[in-house]
Parts: structure tokens; sequence; C-alpha cells
């Protein structure tokens, strides 16, 4: 398998926890360098179309593409562990916050939106900012309104084990930190965060112990 | 089945268009009417934190919410027929397709991103329409990109069966018809949404025939 990956990206965040906790070590990572905008070059945009990351190339044929759809990839070819509940309703439900995050949340922030609102639409710092923390803030509220109310919720979202709306919420609350959102209005979020992280699979994928990433966050 | 709407939702359009598929019709259709708020209602708020539609109630528990976990539920708990391709791979480039619109386009033109444009950035019309037809163009390019190249497609986006992907497709294409984009550059996602509209299942489903819809696009 070959992961295209950059320290930052919160979404190939989400595949390295995947990878991890199924034990699968890509026999190679190739470094998109998101700042620099390597994603829009020919030979990368040849692997994906979307120009965003990951991608995921694992044996022959095109580039599995978009986070939430290589997971399920993974988790259809490595069943074990499992990272969606056994039953129908449950799966609707992980899949649901999982999606909070990745369709409602963070595609509000990606490069080439931050791109657009400063170049484009020529808003200042603050201002974008502003932006992000909003949306952070409105999927983080409903997910704890999801996590408080609801019986099925455990040591982590759903139960107790790991899904990929833990996958998730753990790539959210790195994003944010990474722009100060204050996160002590969510506290169930929080619980459920720091037992994840205890979790050697997550901590090793974390953005900043990526090669390329700053010292300190 | 209760199904939370409104004609003019492009991510209901996709549920509908799957319940439609399945052929099974929701006992309740409920309306939340965008262009008002009702989704901030705190009555719904309750059904869905996320202020979102769809959702969807079937049976006991708390409501389905998300259109992508809502319609693999419903290709879960009604297999015939299946929404997704029969291999992983497969289902990989379904999902991946469908993600292209549910996580990298929709989310930048919903109701509350709009406003946000308009309430709290003081965006003109004319900037406002630019930023949606920016990303629904974005995505559709890059559509566009995979359906042209990759030999998996076939009559519809994966094969000749309809899957989950040509579901997204739709429900971009009416989002690129309700932002007047020139969607000539796209022949063949032009091709497959004309094959899928030419499904009866798909032509019910259009917005434009919903209850409270106007009666010219």
């Amino acid at each position: 398998m070959k992961l295209f990956s950059f320290w930052r990206s919160l979404a190939t965040y989400r595949v390295r926890i995947a990878l991890n906790l199924k034990d699968i070590v890509p026999d190679e990572v190739v470094d998109i360098n998101l700042l620099k905008g390597q994603q829009r070059e020919a030979t990368f945009r040849a692997v994906n179309p979307m120009m965003a990351i990951p991608a995921l190339v694992d044996g022959e044929g095109p580039a599995l593409f978009e986070s939430l759809a290589i997971i399920e990839y993974l988790d259809e070819i490595h069943p074990s562990p499992p990272l969606l509940p056994p039953d129908a309703r449950g799966r609707a439900r992980a899949r649901g916050l999982a999606q909070i995050v990745a369709c409602d949340s963070h595609p509000l922030l990606v490069p080439r939106v931050r791109e657009y609102l400063e170049h484009e639409l020529k808003l200042d710092e603050q201002t974008r900012m502003a932006w992000c923390r909003h949306w952070i803030t409105e999927a983080l509220a409903a997910i704890e309104s999801h996590l408080k109310t609801e019986k099925e919720t455990g040591r982590y979202c759903h139960g107790d084990a790991v899904t990929v709306a833990d996958i998730c919420l753990v790539s959210q609350a790195a994003g944010a930190k990474f722009f100060q959102v204050d996160v002590a209005p969510f506290p169930t979020v929080n619980r459920i965060v720091d037992a994840c992280q205890a979790i050697d699979a997550f901590a090793r994928a974390h953005p900043l112990k990526q090669p390329g990433a700053p010292a300190t966050g």
C-alpha cells in the first residue's frame, strides 16, 4: 500500500488511525505538502483529481480517495478489529457521527476553502479564524448533544469499542486545537477523545508526531 | 418510517431516490421549511442536533441522520436492489465519488453556510453565487475526470447498475441547475445524469416534484 499523506491533514490523520488499529503498515508514505500546494501539481492530480489527501493505492488500479471511503475499504479487507458496530442501526449512528465531522465541519476548513476566503474574498486573518472556529464549534455542539443524551454512548462514541465515529471525533478535536476552539462546553466529547488518545494506535497517528510536523503544536 | 424533508434539500433528495429505488414508502413525511429556518426550532433540534435534514425515524430510538449514513442503512435493511458494488474496491470507488459530492461540495452550499456568507460576512449576492458555483464546479471537474478516465465507469458511475455515486451525482446536477452552473465541460457527468433521470425512482424524487416546490425551476 502507498499512502499519500501530510502531517497536518486531518482527513489523512483519520486514515492513519484506521491503519494503526488494523496493524497495517503502508509500504510507502508519500508526502504531499499542502502548505506548498503540492496537491495541485499535475503528478498528484493524476492520482486524485479532487487534489486532496488522503489517497491510498492498494495493488493495481486507480488510487482510493476520500477518507471515509478508504476507512470502510480497510474495514472490509481487514475486518479485525471492526470499525463499525455489528448492527445496522448502530452502523448508521456511527457513520452519522463520523459524517457530522467529515461532511458538516471539516470541509469548511480545508486548505482550498481557507485559500478562497483569503485570496478571493480578501478576508483578514481574524475573520478567517472566526469562520473556522464557528464550523468546528457547531459540529462539536451537535456531537456533544448526541453523545450526552443517547444511551448508545459508552466508553467511546458508540458502546465500548472504537468505531469510525471515534476516529473522526479525534480528528475534529485536533482541528479544534489547531484553531484554538474552546472545547470546555463539550465534556462528553473531551472524555471520549481522552480515552481514544490513550490508545497507542491513536497516539501514534497524531499530526504532530508525523514527519515534517513542527516540534510544538 | 418518518422522513423529515424539504423540497429544496439536495441531501433529502438523495434519500428520496434511495427510498424510491427500494420501493419503500415512508408512513409520514414531515416538512421542515429550510427557507423559514424551521430546522433551528427546538422541536426539530431534538430530532437532529445538527439542525439539518434529512432525518429518518425507523421504529424505536433516535432519528437517523446524515444522508449517506441513512442510505447505507436503507441498503443494509433492504438489500435489493443494492446501492453499492459487490466488491470492496468497487464500493470504495462508489463511496468515494459520492463523498466528493457529500463531503467536498454540497457542505459549502447548505443554508447555514449561505446565511453565514450573507449575514456574518456581508457578501453581496453576486459574490455568494460565485462561491456556490465555484465549489459545485470544482467537484464536477473532479468527478468528470474520474468518470471519463476510469474503466469502471459504465452506463452509470460504476458499471451498469445504479449506486450511491449516481444518487449523489444527480443531486449535484440539481444543485448545478439551482445555481446556474455551466455543465457543458462535463459530458460524462451529463450522460450519466440523463440516464439516471430516465429512471422513474430518480424522476419522482426530483426537488421540483415535491410538495411546496415552485411550479418552475
